[in-house]
């Protein structure tokens, strides 16, 4: 809901985040920082803008990841647009941008030229694999950085090519770091820890820390994590299953989720064989005990095993598309599909904030705007007048 | 590097957390509260511990996610465990659990009940499903929750089954929900806006919110997102690519990258194609956009071919395992594997915290601890003296 007050339980109320960024990794960590209550400002190319403006479908693709943002066309290559950052980040608390390292530099925005202007700023730099590595000057696509960090070799069928995860999990776990980084300094800041920062997130370092334990695997095994499908290396019954009408999934992975799995399925003597006494032997003996379950699944629908299944809490559930997802009962409950109005244009469809604060509270408070919709209104906050306006118009400088 | 004192940089110096998590996704979040500061103290079943302690390999799978904490073992289900916990959260700043909702009530360890001993607490309820969900009482399993979420439905090959991807994402995805809502509590909290917080973090939730431009697909095509493998459905060439010995991946997709590429192959007349002149056009025709380049990669070696792509700035990589990513130049330069030294047990190998910092700076402080290893100095700390702490011992308080 929208709120309106400085003080008003928006974590982040009264912060303002100026945001040079573009596609996924950067608009998606401001999108969060302006959900938490941050007046997040847009700085976008003159008549281009972020490229992600121009993926199809347009403008959904865009509007998914970057509501509570308000956009300013600017052309950083002038001395003027340069001027206009500057201003607005003198009077900004966090500064991000996701350009190739030195980039910023040329554009007489680096952390040391800004904090002239703004002692006390959080200028966050995201980037494929930061300064000082020998890919510095390879462009960072999410695809890249899911093959070269490990995530793809442990993605796809047995026996099958590594895969690219469909989400872009590179640029979203960017993303996710970059603002808990961001925060941390915001709080170290206000704790007088320290006057400034300058935050460097690596896309393929970010990447890398999520192999987690499937980098254990290899540290106690001494051989890559593998690649299994939908199948894991020590829990059964545990994946994909066939029922009459399609697919669902299980993951009954302890004692009593097995014996409430073979309840459920009338299948108690599954309890009594030796294949399938211990965990250890089930993970052992997954594709004789998957045929036995699939044998029985396959007389009932889908829908139906799931409703028995749930009602015993056994962790089963469908295989849901990014179509079907928004007709769960859960996420209508939830309302996690909202749509936000904007005068004179098609309203946005976007993905509500998934944290319920007790005290605190996030906004959907500004919808998507168009590329510039508010160049005018910030150049007037800066206190340039309509015609100085006008002239930076003519001259190209902002759109 | 280990830092010793209060305002030393840490950006959650003097902060304490008191986790009650197991598993990934929160085990996962306290480490890297850990990683930025904070003191996290690990509550864990009296001789059995976090469960993760008994997943293989062991206890290398558990050490990956649990360093920069202190383990003390409480039994929850005893009124003197309980009071123990009690008085370590009077003094904590943070609380974490990941209890199926309703059972921290029945440990007398709510948000309400810990709020009277510490009116200042930051609570936060990890689940799979938040309260008043269809779902509440399912236990929630990573798989589980890619598959409702429709993250499963966007990974897999084309035509093939839905794929879980390698990486618990949906665990790490609330892991990193978790932090992003905590520190942001913290800093509402250091600037007067709460006096105190109850976070929920439903796993369903924080998986959904990934979609984001996946689902921005379906909000303007009304179609689900397609799985494709490794294949984009909008861009070209993209994707895994052979070459005489091994596979790599190659993201060329903006006609500048198209370019440099056909020129590192030597085919600078598939410019001149009619087939592949825009990006739309590249798509389209992806098929035999691949076929043309497979032929020319084929004669040479991957490590030939991505040294060439590379030094021309075309996002071209090798496809590392969670074995091979250790010996990349930029993983060994950065040194992301860490080995943390253990006085009388095998050193435990970990990932470096991934973000850098200039002013502040994160450690790697305290190796991951055996079962019950601080339970004596946690407990002195509180007051109990060595009499009592026997006591509570043989009572099986605490372990």
């Amino acid at each position: 809901m929208p709120v309106t007050d400085a003080n008003d339980g928006r974590p982040l109320a009264g912060v303002t985040v100026i945001d040079i960024t573009q596609v996924v990794a950067g608009p998606f960590a401001t999108m969060n920082l302006g959900d938490l209550g941050a007046e997040v400002i847009k700085i976008e190319a003159v008549g281009r803008g972020d490229r992600s403006r121009s993926i199809t479908p347009n403008p959904e693709y865009f509007d998914t990841i970057n509501r509570n943002k308000r956009s300013i066309e600017v052309n950083l290559k002038s001395e003027a647009g340069q001027e206009i950052v500057r201003k607005l980040t003198a009077e900004a608390d966090v500064f991000v941008e996701s350009a190739k390292p030195g980039r910023m530099e040329a554009f007489n925005l680096s952390y040391e030229e800004l904090r002239e202007v703004n002692p006390e700023l959080i200028y966050c730099s995201i980037s494929g694999f930061g300064r000082d590595s020998p890919y510095e000057e390879l462009p960072a696509w999410d695809m890249l950085v899911q093959a070269m960090s490990g995530i793809m070799s442990i993605t796809g069928e047995e026996g099958g090519q590594p895969l690219w995860s469909g989400l872009p999990s590179g640029d979203l776990i960017t993303a996710m770091y970059t603002n808990q980084s961001v925060i941390a300094a915001l709080y170290a800041r206000e704790r007088g820890v320290i006057d400034s920062e300058w935050i460097e997130v690596p896309m393929l370092d970010a990447a890398i820390s999520w192999l987690s334990a499937r980098a254990g695997h290899t540290f106690g095994f001494d051989e890559p994590f593998p690649r299994l499908g939908t199948r894991h290396p020590t829990i059964s019954p545990f994946g994909v299953y066939s029922c009459s009408d399609d697919n669902i999934v299980i993951a009954a992975g302890t004692d009593s989720l097995f014996e409430e799995l073979c309840r459920v399925i009338d299948r108690e003597d599954l309890l009594e064989d030796d294949r399938f006494e211990t965990g250890t032997d089930r993970a052992e003996n997954y594709a004789a005990l998957d045929a036995e379950i699939e044998a029985v699944l396959e007389n009932d629908t889908a829908d139906a095993w799931i409703d028995r299944l749930q009602a015993e809490r056994v962790p089963a559930g469908p295989i849901n598309d990014t179509k079907t997802v928004w007709e769960d009962e859960h996420v209508q409950r939830r309302e996690l599909h909202q749509v936000m109005e904007r005068p004179g244009r098609e309203d946005a469809d976007v993905i509500d904030h998934p944290i319920h604060f007790t005290s605190l509270v996030t906004e959907l408070a500004r919808a998507p705007e168009e590329l510039g919709e508010s160049t005018a209104d910030l150049l007037a906050r800066l206190g340039y007048d309509d015609a100085e306006i006008d002239e930076l118009r003519e001259d190209g400088v902002v759109g």
